[in-house]
């Protein structure tokens, strides 16, 4: 990789302070008032660099978003499907929890049921989560942990979705044990064969 | 019960054109939009009959929001725990792709951020379902399906956080196949011992 990409190089830097000012600015103003110009001069770089390197403000506002679950929810390998999904659900408490996090899942699923563009950003990157963590089942399924059958991507879903669940639809807090009774019951429920294809 | 009271009688009548009249305007114009003056001019009553029994716009919205779903999600007793977990599922997947179901829902989650309001209404109309559904865990701890130890709230919650994961997260179509899914996970869950308080 060339100098500039390399973490601290000059590309690395721009990449860094474009998506730190497409995520704060998206958790200020929401989508709809979010413009390419203002997520410039926030970064401190012309309004060109971007177009050129993103093309649209759908495509940065992914990439940004993309960037920041894969650096605070990094696909485990601890050896043991249970440890990795303890992980995994750990992970994804820390991400909705944390201040850019929970902003960002605010205006992401206030603004996508009005807004095309939104609904779609956040439809991909739910997809790319699930082709990224795919591994952390087929592993299991190869240490002979889990069934066969095992659809990862409803196991996947089973460790996230009661921790989505508090925090979108009943409103109650969700913490470590909250991750961990999901990991444990999305666990039980694939090794019971409830989550087979 | 009053005359009027009744099915059909003239104060059950005006309920229900209410109840419709504060849904469908809901979904049209969400609850930022959505006046008493309105609902009343598109229910035909006067608008003094509405604050006269409703109070303000939330505690309406929040009646006919849980009118809706009292309805179409009944409280089943089927003599075992396996099937009345299915039965709910159904339901759920019966009431969010509903076409009321869906638009209530959609205005309901998108307005809930920026609108404290619209976030007492769902989160109390979590609560009051899950008191309202307690007793399918209980008769099941009584008939010796489940741990004693079992959490109601944690089985009613893992029943429908797959569905509302799909719908809200992942972006995913919902039906018979996804609640019967769910509902197998969450009996295997709380089976193991994993939904224990």
């Amino acid at each position: 990789m060339p100098a500039s990409e390399r973490p601290g190089g000059r590309t690395a830097r721009v990449r860094e302070a474009v998506f730190a000012a497409a995520l704060s600015g998206l958790a200020e103003r929401g989508y709809a008032s979010l413009t390419i110009e203002d997520i410039a001069e926030r970064a401190g770089v012309h309004k060109t660099t971007i177009y050129r390197r993103w093309g649209t403000l759908a495509q940065l506002v992914a990439a940004a978003v993309a960037d920041l679950s894969e650096t605070t929810v990094p696909v485990p390998d601890t050896g043991a499907l249970e440890s990795d999904l303890h992980e995994m659900a750990r992970s994804i408490v820390a991400l909705v929890t944390s201040e850019p996090g929970r902003t960002i899942i605010a205006a992401l699923f206030s603004d996508a049921v009005r807004t095309p563009e939104v609904a779609a950003i956040k439809r991909e990157f739910y997809a790319a989560r699930y082709a990224l963590t795919d591994v952390v089942v087929r592993r299991a399924v190869e240490r002979g942990e889990i069934p066969e059958r095992a659809s990862a991507a409803d196991l996947l879903a089973a460790v996230a979705a009661p921790i989505y669940y508090r925090l979108l639809v009943a409103d109650l807090p969700v913490d470590r044990a909250v991750a961990d009774r999901a990991a444990a019951a999305a666990l039980a429920a694939a090794r019971a064969g409830a989550l087979n294809a």
